[in-house]
């Protein structure tokens, strides 16, 4: 089964993502794949704005997540040509732009975990941490940084 | 040797660390392991609360480095079921909760990296880097994020 | 040709980088190497201190992130021994010291992707994570942290 069916069944579109001027969406080394952060933007404009503890709420901060793990996967599949030469995903970060005292930036990344683990099943399942930041670019909530495990070429076991 | 008798000699508890809901411990490509952050709780509750330049100094927060480091161990043990399987500590990023014109987060991640010293001796000594933040989950002071060598199945030396 | 002609072109002098006292500049497993997060030092002393959205500019902040990123080479050629050794920048992550609602902070970071274009074209093009964070170690403006891969020994394409 294709990766892409999951995706269809939820319902969900990859947004394709665009080489920046300075860097690149990812670097695979061998089997490792590097993706740059990932915020909740769509078509180069931030769809989320906000602080959690102050301006945004952890439901709302939640979808942003969701949406900047959606960005990862457009990233992904900008290297890798097709999702489903993604074996695992390894590790993500997760940047919540924090006012003081907020602390429960782990519910917020929970809405990038979920969205892995309904495309990915126990592939998606990953290390990860969740940490507070003042800022993070254009506003946005949220950032995530990820490592992908890539099939062998030729693989044909999951 | 055993990494368990400098362990003991120490006078060093492993925690146990469990799964949680959203994801796992560490996760291994090849001979690296990629773990997730790790922040000073005992038993799911967080042991050291507190904001660096503002109601914590720099010893505690130590302790504070010390204990996310060991529950690091803990996960490590949990996804390889031994500490002598690893190889060498490869990098660990520390994140230290920072009020404003707190600037010595290398002196609390020293915490961290002064008990892996003490369990690994060269083994331990790692790329590192030390950061500020705004905030970290549930109040910590100190979160952790840590890369591991595994050793090669079967090897003997070191 | 070597990396060091097209650094006396571009009049760049790569700081030599000591190791610390708790760890090391950066470990090599298999062709990648990490390395530890350097700020804008020169000989031990911040040569930037500052904020951005409070009392330092873009401009100048792009000064500092491309001294840190040179820093980093610094590293990297304390660990290789030489520049040479390098097959490609992989990714940087960069910090960027922030008051309340900056948010440029990938315009500071392109300070130091700029310089590792400058140096290496192709093979400096990385995958990149531009993040806010309240505070960093003795009030550097940024902190960079880089994974690189190392040439295969003995190979001599690229």
């Amino acid at each position: 089964m294709s990766v892409y069916d999951r995706i269809e069944e939820l319902n969900i579109t990859v947004p394709k993502v665009e080489p920046r001027f300075m860097f690149v969406p990812g670097v695979q080394v061998g089997n490792l794949l590097f993706i740059s952060g990932q915020t909740p933007e769509v078509e180069g404009e931030m769809f989320y704005v906000g602080k959690l503890g102050k301006d945004m709420d952890i439901e709302e901060a939640k979808k942003a997540a969701r949406l900047a793990a959606l960005n990862c996967l457009g990233e992904i599949e900008a290297v890798l040509g097709s999702l489903d030469r993604i074996e695992r995903i390894v590790r993500v970060i997760g940047y919540v732009r924090s006012a003081e005292n907020f602390g429960e930036q782990p519910l917020v990344i929970n809405g990038a975990s979920e969205l892995l683990a309904d495309v990915f099943g126990e592939n998606g399942k990953h290390a990860r941490a969740a940490l507070g930041t003042s800022e993070l670019p254009f506003g946005a909530p949220v950032e995530l940084e990820m490592i992908v495990q890539v099939k062998e070429d030729g693989a044909n076991e999951d």
